[in-house]
């Protein structure tokens, strides 16, 4: 696995070389020099599940069969794509919400000599994705079909985004608005699609695969993708902040959390009216009259129901499905996430 | 001509029903309204001469036979793309300037409840460009060649955007970095390619041809279009207010402009002294200076000159080209910018 992630990481540089060498733009040291210092800066840092998983959903698919050293590359290539594609929308995403930190350091528009320039870098790294298709995967009988797959996804980002950040208005503060079928749809379009269907969907692409044939694969990913998100608003609340690496803020920011979206829906009147008094506000007293509250409608209990159900729905999509190959990848995934405590 | 953009006006409704309905997305009354009034606001509102410029260039292509409704319909939803490819450059421009106005009215982001959601406006309104592409060109030959080409000239865009914000970085006003050869730079990047390139290549794909045949086109093209933003940077300063419809800044802006840089270019060690002390600055009377020294330098007979060089240049190069129809196109779009007022 270390080896995978060093392999990984080579192809990054690769590609990173390419970019910075496009023939489509005539270079001056200085140009190239800040998108060799943006580059760095935003697209490796992360955990790379997103990428790295591409690499193993194909495995998968080739049933064992060791791959190529070009199928390395490529598969390791569409991964950095979907990193890419993650860069890109967590750069703009911290100007959105005014972030400070991203990955322990500052977020990149936070640099002094960034600032709202970070706009436009985050519109260069989405650039890079059709740059990179288009040097590795021009030729391939799937590559129009690559295109749509990252426009669609990007597009369902975007539009998960805007839902989220539509609901939020500043000075819009409005509890009723957060139900589960709300919490489902930001879920669902802004994150689920391009970190769980994405990955497998380029892992399918590159098998030979026609996606029309796998609205099923999709639907249980971003079904996946959702129980996912569910567990990251959980932890964010009652997960052990030395285990989960930060201390959740969702109450205080007035998120559109799972667990707020799940108590409005079993409180009493009484109940929702201290949520609604106390729900988004800074001071630790409100916060932990909220979370009194969850305690008292024994969320974390709602939540074990939530995932073992969840489990047992996915594991029985899944088991359905006619390939083995297929159940292989999407077992994998399940395995990665099922109970997980970070 | 007017039944041409009421025509083309009719498209742009036709197109934006269709993204208020993209099966890609759950829709709700909220964010389809969202949508809507960011469309309006942002698209429909300019000039529309890119837009409009495909459907005359296939026009020149097709020799004179008449469009059928279909090749309107078709090279009309072309001409939409680049507009919104314009509308998407122009909210994300606006917010990295902090502009006040666009097109007579506040900015997007500048709106109330708008504000920095205007980042992920742009990122959705990029994001129309393949939806479009899928709806009407996924079974044309050309759908890839469509793809790659707006993927080409956006990241080109992007990275023309990028060499004027580093080069104008706040806080290292440096007028020794403005050079005709930066100058050239950022105008070919940044506006040329989209604005007089694009255009003509959308009509050249909707034709049948192979972009790589035509590269001296696109040499021609980008030229023109270098040249229409030497006359811009030029009326910015020498046009009549009453005729170009504002009061040109970018003498007080700091602007790479082709006054400065000529300027710069063909000025004594004295004048030199005079332009770094006082370019850049919002005072009246150090604005008065800078003008006073395009007077003494007779910007006016310098641009006069340069203009008519280009001319003759881009009537050789045009009348080189073996295909009529394409000397056609782009002696209309000549004739269309040759001493312009505005």
């Amino acid at each position: 696995m270390a080896d995978l992630k060093s392999t990984f990481l080579n192809v990054y540089s690769v590609l990173k070389k390419e970019l910075l060498e496009d023939p489509a733009f005539e270079w001056s040291p200085d140009s190239r020099d800040w998108v060799e210092r943006m580059l760095d800066y935003n697209v490796p840092g992360g955990k790379l599940n997103r990428g790295l998983s591409v690499i193993d959903s194909y495995k998968y698919l080739k049933e064992g069969k060791e791959l190529t050293e070009d199928e390395i590359f490529l598969t390791s290539a569409l991964g950095w794509c979907i990193e890419w594609l993650q860069a890109y929308f967590l750069v703009l995403d911290d100007i959105m919400d005014s972030s400070h930190t991203r990955r322990g350091q500052p977020c990149w528009f936070r640099l002094p000599k960034v600032g709202l320039i970070a706009t436009n870098d985050g519109v260069l790294l989405r650039n890079h994705i059709p740059r990179i298709l288009k040097n590795h995967f021009r030729d391939k009988a799937y590559y129009v079909d690559l295109l749509d797959l990252f426009n669609e996804v990007e597009f369902q980002t975007a539009s998960g985004q805007m839902i989220d950040l539509i609901t939020t208005l500043e000075g819009e503060k409005d509890l009723s608005k957060y139900t589960l079928s709300l919490h489902r749809r930001i879920v669902l379009y802004k994150t689920a699609y391009y970190s769980f269907y994405l990955p497998v969907a380029c892992a399918l692409l590159m098998a030979g695969e026609n996606l029309d044939n796998h609205v099923d694969v999709k639907n249980i990913l971003v079904e996946m993708g959702t129980y996912f998100q569910v567990q990251d608003d959980y932890l964010d609340c009652f997960g052990a902040p030395e285990t989960i690496g930060k201390i959740g803020t969702d109450i205080e920011d007035f998120k559109c959390s799972w667990l707020v979206v799940k108590a409005l829906e079993i409180c009493n009147e009484e109940q929702k009216k201290l949520l609604h008094e106390n729900y988004g506000k800074a001071d630790p007293v409100n916060v932990a009259k909220v979370k009194a509250l969850y305690h008292e409608l024994n969320l974390q209990g709602v939540f074990a129901d939530y995932e073992s159900k969840s489990y047992e729905k996915l594991i029985a999509s899944i088991e359905a499905h006619p390939s083995k190959a297929v159940q292989a990848v999407l077992k994998s995934f399940l395995a990665k996430i099922y109970k997980r405590q970070k």
